[in-house]
C-alpha cells in the first residue's frame, strides 16, 4: 500500500495492528544519495566505517521507507504478508524547526527516476517526521512562545526587552497602530494585518503590548500566499484572553503531532520489539535511528548501545547469506540474485500470501527499488534461509518459524560493504578483529602510482592496494606469511615510510583523543548509563505517543547541517571494491 | 516556450536567431536553494557579500532558466517578445564528469512545488550543461582514454603498468579470456561480455592487450540496465583497428557536444553582446557564470573583470527601481509590485506583442516564479522605466529605445539584498564606499543579548545591531554625529571591546592575506591580464562552439563539492533584514 500524507492518519491504526501481530518486519529505504563509496577504505575498522556513514546520514535524506510485515500463520502453515511504501519528506514546518538543507546525489536521483520514482508526489505528499531531538526543540519553542505571549499581555514590559524603533520604520509602526485602534472601535472580532517583515512584526508585538495591554492579543499565521502575517483579536476579559491563548497553544500541539508523522511508525516498531530484517541494512538502520528516533551519537560504542536498546533483534540478510553456513550455496549476495538462489533447491520459499483484506506485493510486480517491494523481497529471502536452517535440523515448518534460536548466529550483525576481510558491526558485543599482520600503512611521494607500490612489494608476491590519499595507502600482501620479511626488508627508506597496520591504528586513535581514553570498565559503565537514557527516552516512556516529555538530547540539531564531507583526494586507481550501484 | 532535452536540439537554431535579433534579453533563474540570507551581515562589503554568495553558487543548482527576448520593432512602434523556459539538470554523464552532489533547501523545493514546478520533468528531461572547466576536464579524459586504447593495442605493455591478478580473481579473468578466444574463432563481429566490476574490467583490458594484441579491441559501454560492460570487436588489420578507434573517439566527441547542452545558449548570449536584464539578479548572474561559463573566481576583483568581459551590459531592475530617479515613484521593489507601479501613470508600458510565429507570455498568465514568466515580467518593468526616462527627455518611442545612453547610470550595477546602506556591485569600476564612521565592531560576553547592546549605546540614541556571532556584532548609530563621542566614551571596558568599522575591516584583510596586498596599480595590472585570459577563453575564441580547445582552468572541478557552509552561530535576535521569501 502506498502511504502519503493524504492517507497516513487514516492508515496508522491499521499499521499499528499489523506491526504488533507480525512475526517479523522487513524494511528498506531509498535515499537522496549515498556517497559513501568514495570515502570508505577497504581496511577501515567498523568504527571508522560507522564514522563515515554517520556523516552521510546527516547529509542525505530518506525519501521512501518500505515496511513489509510477515506473519506466520500456524494453522494454514503459511506466511501472511502486508506491505507499506511510505513517501517521506518533511516540508518546511515553521520557525520551530530550521529550514532543512539536504544533499542529493545526481546518480541516486537519476536511478530513482529510472525506476519510476515520483518526485512530485514526494515533495507534495511526503509524510513529515521529527526525531526526538527535533521534537524536543520544537516543544521548547512552543513553551517559549507561550510564555512570551503571556508576558506580553499580562505584565508591563521590562525596559531591557524593548527594541528601539528606527526612524525610518516609525511611520510603518504608526500605521499599524492606527489600524489596531480602528479595529478596537469596530465590531469585528479579528483583524488580519498587512504583510511585513520579521523585524517589523517584532516591533508591532512590542508596541501593541505597550498601547493595547489586555485589549488586543496578536498571533502570527501564514496566509494563503505563505506570507507570515499578524492577526489581532480583541479580548474583553482576562479570562477570555487566557482562553484564547490556551486554544492557540493546543492548536500548536496538534500541529506538532502532525509533524511527528512517520516517526510514530518507528516508535510503534520500537515498542513492539519485533525482529527487523533488512538486506545490506547498515545504511537503512543508521538513517532509521537518526531521522526518526534519536540523532546518531558521534561515539561509536554509544551508538551501538543505543541502537541495541532500541532494536533488540535485527537481522541483515546480506550478512546471513554471506555467512559460512550459506556462502557456498549463495554465490551472489545482491538482493535479486539471492531471491533467485533461494527460490530453488536446496532452498524453498515457504508459501506466502497477502493478508486477507490487506495489500501486499507479488514477486512478479518487479518493482525493484521501490522500498516496499524491496522490503518484501528481503522478507522472502529471509524466510527461505530460515526455512533452510529448519530443514537442516529436520524441523517442521511450524517448529521452524517459532524457533528464533535458529537465527541466533545472524542476529544484530550489520554487513559492511566494501571492506576487505568480512567485517561487520556487532550490535551486541565486540566487533570482529581479523588479523591484519599482512597489512601495512605506506606513505610515499605524490608522484607515485599504483605500479610503484606494486613494484616495491613485488619480491613478496602480489598486493592489494587501498588508497587513502595521494601520498598514502594501505597495502595488503596476498601472501600473508611474507609479512615479517617484507616489513624488515622495506623499512629502511628515505622515499617512503612503512608501518604495520595496527601501529597506524594506535597512532590514529592517539591523534583523535589526545587524552588517554577511559579504561574499558569505566567506558562500559558510562555507556550502560547512556543506554538507559536512550531506553528511557524512547522505549520505556509510557506517556501517550507524541506527548512525551523529552530530556535534553545527545547533540544539537543545528550542528547536523554542519557535517562536511572531508575531501579525500584519490588517485585514479582501479577500484578494487564493488561498485556503487551494487549497494543493495 | 518550454525547452527540455526532448526539444532542445531542434529549438537551438531558432533561439540563436531570436537572441541575435533582440534589443535586450531578460533572464531569471529558479534554484534548488538560496540559503544566503542567514549568512549575510547587514554591514558586509560587496566583496564580503560576493564571497558568501559564491559559496552558495557552488552548492545549489539552477533548476530552471528563463530567457525573454524583447525586440523593438521601429516600424510598428512596439516590442516583439519571445520567451523560453528551460529545464536544467545534468543527469550523471559517465566517468568523465564526477557524479554531482548538490544541496536542496526544503523551503525552496516547497516553494517551487507550490508554484506547480514539475520535478519529474526536471530530473527526466532537464538539459545538460558543462562550464568550461568541466568541458576541459572531460576532453582531457577522452584524450587520455584514446591514448590508453592505442597504447594497449599497439605496443607491448610496460611492466610497471601491469596490475597483478589476485588469486581469487584469476578464474574470472580466465573465463573472460576463454570467451574472447571463442569469439575470435566465431563469425561474430562483436561480443558483449558479462557484467563485472571496474577492477575486473581493468584486468580484462590488460590481459586482452597481452593475449590478443592487434586481434581484439575492447571498449566499455552501458547496457540497458545501466551496467557498465565490455564489448569486444575483432580487428583484422592495423588500419581497420585505427578506423574503429577513430569512430569511437568521434562518437565520444558527439556525446560531449550533447552534454554541453544549455551552455551553448549562454555562449550565444555572450557572443551576441546583448544587454542582459534581470531583477535582483546578483544570484542569477553569479550562477549563470559559474554553472554555464567559467567557475567563479575566489578573487573578487578577478570575478568582476571576468564577468564584465563576458557581459558588457547588464542591468538590474531592482537596482534601477531603487535608484534616486525612481525610488520615490516605486515604493516596493518586489517584482510583482514594480510591475503594478510601472503599469500606471506616470509610467506606461509600451505595447508588447508575441513575435509572429513565436511563443511568449502574457501578464495574465500569472505564472509567477516560472523562470520564463518572471524574465518576461522583468522585461516589461524594464521597458516601462526606460520609456519613462525617454519621456523625461521628451523623446519619441523610437528615439528612446535606441538610446542606450539613457540607461548608462544603471548599467553593470548589481543590487545587493539585505545590506544596510544601498550597496551594490559595480562591475565596471570601484564599488560604492559609503561612510561608516557611525558603525562599530563590538565584541562581548556570550551571555549578552540585544538589550545589553542597546542599553550600552542608549546615551547616544538608538542603534542598529547586526549580529556576527554570539560574541560579536556590528552596531550602527542612528545619530551619526554621535559616533566620535560614543567611541571615546565607550572605549574603556574589560567586559566588551569596541573598534571603528574601518579598523575591523583592515584587521580582517590582514588576517586573510598576511602578506601585504599589492598596491592598487599592480593589482589592476594583474586583473587586466586575467580579464584577457577570461576573454580569450570564452569570447574571442572563434573555433566552432563545442569544439573549442580550452586552456587549463582557474580551479579544480572536484574542489567544488568541498565548499562547506561555515557555521555562524547566531542568537535569536530579531531579524532586521528582509525575509528570504522576498528574494525576487
Amino acid at each position: 500500500m502506498e502511504v502519503t500524507s493524504s492517507n497516513f492518519k487514516e492508515v496508522l491504526p491499521e499499521i499499528e495492528k499489523v506491526i504488533n501481530s507480525s512475526t517479523f518486519l522487513a524494511i528498506d529505504c531509498e535515499f537522496s544519495g549515498l556517497n559513501v563509496v568514495s570515502e570508505i577504505n577497504a581496511f577501515d575498522t567498523p568504527k571508522q566505517y560507522y564514522e563515515k556513514v554517520r556523516k552521510n546520514c546527516k547529509e542525505f535524506l530518506v525519501l521512501q521507507y518500505g515496511i513489509s510485515a510477515f506473519r506466520f500463520d500456524a494453522s494454514e502453515k503459511n506466511f501472511k504478508q502486508q506491505s507499506y511504501n511510505f513517501y517521506i519528506f518533511r516540508r518546511p514546518i515553521n520557525n520551530n524547526i530550521p529550514d532543512q538543507r539536504f544533499l542529493c546525489q545526481t546518480s541516486s536521483i537519476n536511478f530513482l527516476m529510472s525506476q519510476g520514482f515520483d518526485f512530485n508526489k514526494l515533495f507534495k505528499f511526503g509524510i513529515s517526521y521529527l526525531n526526538i531531538s527535533e521534537e524536543s526543540g520544537y516543544r521548547d519553542k512552543l513553551e517559549e512562545r507561550k510564555k512570551f505571549r503571556s508576558n506580553q499581555n499580562n505584565t508591563p514590559q521590562q525596559n531591557q526587552d524593548i527594541v528601539p524603533i528606527p526612524d525610518d520604520v516609525q511611520p510603518v509602526v504608526d500605521d499599524f497602530m492606527k489600524r489596531l485602534s480602528d479595529f478596537l472601535e469596530s465590531d469585528d472580532d479579528e483583524l488580519e494585518l498587512p504583510k511585513c517583515n520579521a523585524f517589523v512584526r517584532r516591533l508591532i508585538y512590542q508596541t501593541t503590548g505597550q498601547k493595547f495591554t489586555n485589549k488586543i492579543v496578536l498571533h502570527t499565521k501564514q496566509n494563503k500566499n505563505k506570507d507570515r502575517i499578524l492577526v489581532a483579536s480583541k479580548c474583553k476579559t482576562k479570562e477570555e484572553q487566557q482562553e484564547i491563548e490556551k486554544r492557540l497553544f493546543e492548536e500548536e500541539l496538534t500541529n506538532l503531532d502532525d509533524f511527528i508523522g512517520f516517526t510514530k511508525v518507528l516508535r510503534i516498531i520500537v515498542e513492539s520489539g519485533k525482529l527487523i530484517v533488512g538486506h545490506n541494512m547498515c545504511l537503512d538502520f543508521l538513517h532509521t535511528i537518526d531521522k526518526f528516533l534519536t540523532p546518531l551519537s558521534v561515539n561509536y560504542e554509544e551508538f551501538k548501545d543505543c541502537a541495541h536498546s532500541l532494536f533488540r533483534n535485527v537481522l541483515d540478510t546480506k550478512f546471513m547469506s554471506s555467512s559460512d553456513e550459506f556462502k557456498d550455496l549463495i554465490q551472489s549476495t545482491v538482493l535479486k540474485s539471492v531471491l533467485e538462489t533461494v527460490s530453488k533447491t536446496p532452498f524453498a520459499i515457504p508459501p506466502v500470501e497477502v493478508e486477507k483484506g490487506g495489500q501486499g506485493y507479488f514477486v512478479e510486480d518487479l518493482k525493484e527499488h521501490e522500498a516496499g517491494y524491496d522490503a518484501y523481497i528481503t522478507g522472502l529471502c529471509f524466510i527461505s534461509m530460515w526455512n533452510y536452517l529448519g530443514t537442516l535440523k529436520k524441523l517442521s515448518i511450524e517448529e521452524t518459524f517459532k524457533d528464533f534460536a535458529l537465527l541466533k548466529p545472524y542476529l544484530n550483525k550489520l554487513f559492511l560493504m566494501m571492506l576487505r576481510d568480512s567485517q561487520y558491526i556487532n550490535l551486541e558485543g565486540g566487533d570482529p578483529n581479523p588479523p591484519r599482520d599482512h597489512v601495512f600503512y605506506l606513505t610515499f611521494p605524490k608522484e607515485w602510482k599504483q605500479s610503484n607500490i606494486i613494484e616495491l612489494f613485488s619480491p613478496f608476491g602480489g598486493v592489494y592496494v587501498s588508497w587513502i590519499n595521494e601520498t598514502s595507502a594501505y597495502v595488503g600482501l596476498h601472501k600473508r606469511d611474507q609479512a615479517a620479511v617484507a616489513l624488515s626488508t622495506l623499512s629502511q627508506s628515505d622515499t617512503y615510510s612503512i608501518m604495520p597496520f595496527i601501529k597506524r591504528q594506535s597512532q590514529l586513535a592517539g591523534l583523535k583523543t589526545p587524552m588517554a581514553s577511559p579504561a574499558p570498565s569505566n567506558r562500559r559503565k558510562r555507556t550502560i548509563e547512556n543506554t538507559f537514557k536512550c531506553n528511557k527516552k524512547l522505549k520505556t516512556d509510557k506517556t501517550p505517543l507524541g506527548k512525551m516529555k523529552c530530556p535534553p538530547i545527545l547533540e544539537d540539531v543545528e550542528a547536523e547541517s554542519d557535517a562536511t564531507p572531508k575531501k579525500c583526494p584519490r588517485k585514479e586507481a582501479p577500484k578494487t571494491f564493488v561498485e556503487s550501484d551494487a549497494w543493495d
